[in-house]
């Protein structure tokens, strides 16, 4: 395909990336690992897309963290080996579709938090013939996946005893205070989370077993969990490509995708209606913003629509006339998408596609 | 591909879709249009899967709706010809791709609001060689797209002088009262919205201008809509497939859909974690219902998990079982799928791909 030569020539609706944004939210975050102990492994879930995730390795990223199965053959199909994935992969079919990638070359750990399931990764991973990397999963407050660090201890004896399994190390996501808006807070609760999973690696080193991967993290405690003694490894994604939520915890990093739409109707004032709807935008942490426009606001997103309100005079947009939003929650806006397009200015320079989008494995 | 034989070989999150119900729903909805004036062109934004709308045709709909040019040109690649695009479609890029659409034999049709709209219509038709039919949308009460009655007038007098458009009729969305839960109070602000509507037919026939297609309506909406005298026209779409917030309604149309889900935690009680998140069920209409599991239901979804809260004793469910959700929004969750697994009883019997998903152009 021949690619559109200005955003102009570009169809609605269109995910826009500013590359320039996106290279120095990369150094930024590059930057204030290089030095630490702990090093920054990204996490694959917002972006979806191999050339970010690319560039973030020419960083300095040691690795890529993922969420499924899905994200993780992307992965390796790109030739990218060192791969978390921060989950657990349960079922014997998804299994061997994670053992399928060891046999690729690919270095895949992946999450665990029950017996049945390091049972069943022992028992298929031996029949494969592979031996699979494994992180105990730490519950450190998220109300999701994870042991506390006393059963901690129990899971990785079980995954020292088999042979197929390699006990790598732990992990604890703070998910339940990393968008939290108060600083002191967020940052206080980080530490007690990660604390938690600290002790977790004491118990079980002291059990016997080497722990030398203690991930955890994100984007908004990124600086808290990167420089908390005994972790090795950070898990932020969002921080590449931002949104309205994370910006308002004004972390320094810029949002660098924003949706264009285009204005199709104006006949029912005080709404100005564009062609992005809930089919193009994420709604679940509130509706995306609309930039720049004076006196209007977005009010509502119907499936093909976005509803623009103003107040008083109208705004001076016409038919056909292209507006842009910043997206409210970049991982599943990106996550309703097929495209990126990657632009300096005006300038089209590429098409990047969404390559690990709506394999929701 | 060779298709799984059960659903046990399915592999999670998977969109189920049972067969029998959903061509029970085509036949009780065909049923209800054969004998009347007014005819059934079901909406394509739902199914998005070219398989479900011939199902539609061949069941007695007269053609078919959709929302977006990549919407029709996925029908016309299917040889489905004869469709009404509800919506305005506005932009040179967009346009064209539209005319292609005639150039291939297709009789589409699409909505205007706007004189800005017709005029690039007009002029685009006319540089193209061809004749595009075209719909005055009137707004009926939805605060989105469409002009007030006597200004239909004026649209049509513009279509009508322009050689390269024809005006094929009227349309009007009763989106705002569609899914209003108050039977009564839904069919009196409808038989209200098509008032509005086919007055704005009269007008327009008393200025000379023939209006043959009269299109409304909505699944919620399709008796009432159906019986008004002069609308020609139905556009329902999710009585095909139906979710929890139009069964509500109590309208007779069967759950066809079940997100399939596979149990990946129980770590932390009384949550019980399964695969299936926001990345594969919508949630604007509030959260998917868990099926079949006594004192438990879904009280969150993340991105990639669906958390599970129970009271009292632990439901049975094991590591790797498997649980299953009616959507809230079907139209939204079919459109972050690329597939529907067809289902009789617990046999796979065929898989239909989600072809005009994520294409929100």
């Amino acid at each position: 395909m021949k690619l559109p030569a200005k955003k102009n020539d570009l169809d609605t609706p269109a995910l826009l990336l500013d590359l320039a944004k996106l290279k120095r939210n990369i150094q930024k975050m590059a930057d204030f690992f290089r030095d630490k102990p702990c090093k920054l492994r990204p996490h694959f879930k917002t972006p979806k897309t191999v050339e970010i995730a690319k560039l973030q390795l020419d960083a300095g990223a040691i690795g890529i963290t993922c969420a499924q199965v899905s994200e993780a053959e992307v992965l390796v199909q790109a030739g990218i080996h060192d791969i978390l994935i921060a989950n657990e992969i349960v079922g014997r079919i998804k299994i061997k579709r994670l053992l399928k990638l060891l046999k690729k070359g690919a270095d895949v750990k992946v999450a665990v938090d029950s017996a049945e399931n390091i049972q069943d990764l022992a028992r298929l991973a031996a029949k494969a013939g592979g031996t699979l990397g494994v992180l105990v999963d730490i519950n450190v407050g998220l109300p999701r996946c994870g042991v506390a660090p006393e059963r901690g201890v129990e899971l990785a004896r079980m995954i020292a005893k088999s042979a197929s399994l390699r006990l790598r190390g732990i992990m604890g996501y703070e998910g339940h205070i990393v968008l939290s808006a108060d600083r002191k807070l967020r940052e206080e609760e980080c530490r007690k989370s990660m604390a938690k999973l600290v002790s977790a690696k004491g118990l079980i080193e002291k059990d016997g077993h080497k722990v030398k991967i203690v991930s955890g993290g994100g984007t908004g405690t990124y600086y808290v969990t990167g420089t908390f003694p005994g972790v090795t490894e950070v898990q932020a994604g969002s921080y590449a490509l931002m949104d309205t939520r994370y910006d308002q915890l004004g972390l320094g990093f810029e949002k660098a995708v924003t949706v264009m739409a285009t204005v199709i109707s104006k006949a029912f004032p005080p709404f100005i209606i564009t062609d992005a709807g809930e089919k193009t935008m994420s709604i679940e942490f509130g509706l995306p913003q609309l930039i720049g426009v004076e006196r209007a606001k977005l009010a509502m997103l119907s499936e093909e629509h976005g509803h623009i309100l103003y107040e008083g005079t109208p705004p001076a947009l016409q038919i056909g006339d292209r507006v842009e939003f910043y997206p409210s929650h970049i991982c599943t806006t990106i996550n309703l998408n097929d495209w990126l397009w990657v632009m300096d200015g005006e300038q089209v320079v590429d098409r990047w596609k969404i390559a690990a989008r709506g394999l929701a494995q």
